[in-house]
């Protein structure tokens, strides 16, 4: 049988039990049971599910690995913690995050002027706020009007021009200013897809020289006070801990340097985020090699060291991870709308009685395929393909000619590869690749996983149910999207094996597991399909039930959503069946017909008999 | 002077006159006057210029060079092409280009349902519609109410599935039944960024054997008298002309080998889109090896030559050109926000009277640089700075030794730079990329530029003025979003060079062109950044006019898009202002000043004194 990995991705939060994916909480529902039952209600395409369950579970895991560390190394100072926003800033997301963090010490990161509204709309008073980014004078305003209400805010510096903005802003709003956190450049860099962030000729972050200049300029205009933390951010997804440890180790001396200094508010480190999450379906292919544990260790204990050498108090530590507590969440599950057959048998040939000779000579390969020359009748064969489509294209064979080609190499292949499946051949290996099935998911991957598209990032992709039957074609994932990058295609070393189901009289549902962190705010509305229906499972001592169901638009809003009268679009389709050849009934039934599919989302709902 | 290569990519749509970019039409206005006029009305951020008349000009270049091959060559039949509405759904790009497509037999290509409703709402009734992507039950009943509105509708098949759907609903849904197009599979493969759209593996298209499998079908369930069209499409931006003649070759056979079969009705052969656009600034880097009166010519000679050997009709060529027509309409253009400079003088030095013997010696390498050591020193001052930064991570120099450090290697390098300038030393090279100056620009690439994160695809860009001084600034560009992926760098060999400003005391807008072609249907919004202000200049006799002016998204309008519920965000931030230890009157100024930001869109506005 197959787990698909689940041992290395899944953290425990989803098991394979009766040949099915479940949920590892409480009573153990089963996703495809989940999906059918919302189904069962006439929702349609893609559903977007959300375990607000495993939101607490990733906040409990950070601040418990941190508080143990904190009482192992007796490090003398708090560990405090925000969510960045920007991660997922989606209510069904956000909101149960604020309801768990009203028991910790837990706030939110803003980087733009919509996420501090959020952050000052539901932090609680007394959790931090921390906000990133480059800010104008009104952002700055903002930050001072959070301060006021009482929120413990830190703005954090990116550059002089800031802070510059900021001393203007205090000498007009006045007191209280919020704290003021300086973004600093380290030399140190990060590694992985997403290393830019850190490193000495990153986006964010001051050098040592604007650091003092920084400092002065604090001092001139008495808010020294207020200069409360450092911050770094070495980049998202950190696949290797050395890095993280070298920065540490530099921001730690920047931070008893700059107390040395003078800067006696000085009180705090923010690591920034970027805690992996584990993606891989693979053994050895792992994207991370720490542990929470070992994550929270270090840092505590490096900051220790350092605080103690230089005789300075340690810092308190803040940390923004966000993928590490969003990316689990959520699951999206798309239907199998068709599987597109590579599969020839022999009963699709049809020779002729006379064929064009290189026909013939690949029937001859065809029969006389044998161990010893699989390899070179392979090639053969390969060869004589080329020449047929030429020929084809030169018009000297016809259509006929041209599809028993396709059939014959399609089972010379086939038969090359069961000859030679023992063995290793590079040739195998790669023409195995073009053999793979295509399996065409109702969904998006520009709007649900645009990380694939942009970042080559791989989810956990895994079927719903079946799991006690082994799965046995080598599959290829489409989108329903015009764009032929809506694919995803699979090494042939690491494929992904699918069930031989015949759509057409069963379901099949695959669901993309980890795609809570960044997927939904980055959706692109290619071709118009909009972010999938989703809703909530919440868990209580009865069992589960769905909440905040929320239905993907409908066609009509997405036109309203990018501008067009609809009206102007109603009364045009209006008045186009009725200037019609069709007779009144019809016009009426058409009509009705329209209306319920503009009331309706954007995706695929029917296809052949069954519903799908 | 530089010109910003506006020779190769603007096809004279933009020229550089007095300094600035102006727009070759009519009046020939300058941008920045166009611009500058607009936020004399308060609209702060990007901005999206569209003009109009440039979509009428596509569609005219298009529709002159077919039917000048088409006469050339005495071709006998008719050149029709659609708009694909993927590449740009907005209404203010789509209903202009439908106005144009009035007078020419222009019609609209949809690949989803929402895109199917656009096209069945504003197509004139006999100009084609063709429907590509999959569908479902209920998208092909809209094809047949479309074809009962009376519209010249073509459902283009992707797989035997659909067929065997339309059967099913040309059943139930009776006449007038849509016309049917079979996307045809072609063992030719593009070229470029987008290739995988064609070839043998590819994510659309029948096989030969699907194909005759396919008229099989239609001739039993007599539907063979609505087969009219074979489509394929070679991939988007078609760097090379000769996949496309190779694909038209073996199309033009498939479609002689059909009729044969007896698919008497079919009568037309669609190449899909692909036609490319120039967007490269640098001579010897074109994105294409063709001109359109080459690739009309190419296409028509073609299948006028296949038709004429096999004695069939010349078939009626449809193209979907989506790029060719919208990506020259809209610029997008972003103010400069801030500089970060990486300029240190000697001024800011500040050694101690007793340095670390390694900044001593960098001190000595500063002094004695001369040409023939230059390289050496060079290697030598960089070993220092990291042994120094390591001594400042293991706490053994501090903040003062670091910064002197910075400036210290900062001016050698210069020196060495200044004084090797006439050599090409890759040392040099890689170094003067890294002291590419870092321009801040209000925008988000994400928002506006998608294809540079997903693809790495460059646009033209440039500044709106100042273009009769040099600029001197090898420039890297950053966008607000808090992401390091949002930078934009430039390869050493093709530097960006801008302009030497004071942000503080001058505006300086960069403009992106061509932007026009899917970068606003694929643009995320992250961190909330929503799609920019846009408006279109129309020109008329007396000059220009700006029209259709639509604001970026305000917060409010933000939050409730991803469904928050903006009265209670109001209602906690109004609590907390009023529970706050203001006092009344500024209780109630505060509120005001809330609520003005609320109702603003989330990009930047003040910076420093000035307004940005």
């Amino acid at each position: 049988m197959m787990n698909y990995g689940i041992q290395f991705w899944s953290n425990d939060d989803f098991i394979i039990e009766d040949g099915k994916v479940k949920v590892n909480h409480r009573h153990q529902p089963a996703l495809i049971d989940i999906v059918k039952k919302v189904r069962e209600d006439g929702y349609r395409g893609p559903l977007l599910l959300r375990f607000p369950h495993l939101i607490q579970k990733q906040i409990n895991q950070i601040f418990k690995n941190f508080n143990h560390a904190i009482k192992t190394y007796h490090y003398d100072a708090s560990f405090r913690a925000v969510f960045p926003l920007k991660v997922n800033q989606f209510p069904n997301f956000v909101l149960p995050l604020v309801r768990y963090a009203q028991e910790l010490d837990y706030g939110l990161e803003a980087g733009s002027k919509a996420e501090l509204i959020l952050a000052m709309a539901y932090t609680r008073l007394g959790a931090p706020i921390t906000v990133n980014g480059f800010k104008d004078r009104e952002m700055i305003s903002l930050g001072f009007i959070a301060a006021s209400m009482g929120h413990d805010i830190t703005l954090t510096i990116e550059g002089l021009g800031e802070l510059e903005t900021i001393i203007e802003v205090s000498k007009v709003m006045g007191k209280p200013c919020p704290n003021i956190g300086l973004r600093i450049r380290l030399h140190s860099t990060g590694v992985g897809i997403w290393a830019k962030s850190g490193g000495i000729n990153a986006k964010f972050g001051l050098t040592s020289t604007e650091l003092l200049e920084a400092v002065k300029m604090l001092e001139k205009s008495n808010l020294l006070k207020k200069f409360t933390m450092i911050h770094f951010h070495i980049g998202s997804q950190i696949s290797d801990i050395s890095p993280l440890k070298k920065a540490i180790r530099e921001a730690g001396n920047i931070y008893v340097e700059l107390r040395k200094m003078g800067a006696k508010h000085l009180k705090g480190v923010n690591i920034g985020g970027g805690l992996a999450i584990e993606y891989t379906q693979h053994e050895g292919k792992q994207d991370r090699n720490y542990t929470l544990e070992e994550f929270a260790g270090d840092v505590i204990f490096a900051l220790k060291e350092i605080a103690k050498d230089k005789k300075e108090p340690a810092p308190d530590i803040y940390i923004e991870s966000g993928r590490f507590i969003a990316a689990s969440h959520a699951v999206l599950v798309a239907p199998v709308l068709e599987l597109f057959s590579q599969e020839y048998t022999e009963d699709a040939l049809n020779l002729k009685e006379k064929n064009p000779p290189l026909i013939e000579e690949l029937v001859d390969l065809y029969k006389s395929i044998n161990e010893r020359y699989a390899i070179e009748y392979l090639h053969d064969s390969l060869d004589h393909l080329e020449s047929l489509l030429t020929l084809f294209d030169l018009g000297y064979i016809d259509l006929q000619d041209r599809s028993n080609t396709e059939i014959l190499v399609h089972l010379i292949i086939k038969k090359v590869i069961r000859i030679l499946k023992h063995k290793n051949h590079s040739d195998i290996i790669r023409i195995q690749k073009e053999v793979q099935e295509r399996y065409l998911l109702n969904c998006s991957f520009f709007q649900s996983i645009p990380d694939f598209w942009g970042l080559g990032q791989n989810f956990p992709v895994m079927p719903l149910d079946r799991l006690n039957t082994r799965p046995t074609r080598s599959a290829s994932l489409w989108d329903i999207t015009c764009d032929s990058d809506g694919e995803i295609t699979f090494n042939i070393k690491r494929p992904l094996f699918l069930h031989d189901i015949d759509v057409k009289k069963e379901e099949y549902f695959l669901g993309f597991f980890l795609v809570g962190a960044y997927q939904e705010v980055l959706g692109m509305r290619h071709n118009l399909f909009t972010h999938p229906t989703e809703f909530t499972i919440e868990f209580n001592d009865d069992g589960h039930q769905i909440e905040n169901l929320q239905e993907a638009q409908t066609i009509l809003d997405v036109l309203d959503d990018i501008d067009y009268n609809t009206k102007e679009i109603e009364r045009n389709l209006r008045q186009r069946i009725e200037e019609s050849i069709l007779d009144e009934e019809t016009r009426k039934e058409v009509l009705g017909q329209l209306y319920v599919m503009l009331s309706e989302n954007g995706y695929l709902r029917t296809v052949f008999n069954g519903e799908r």
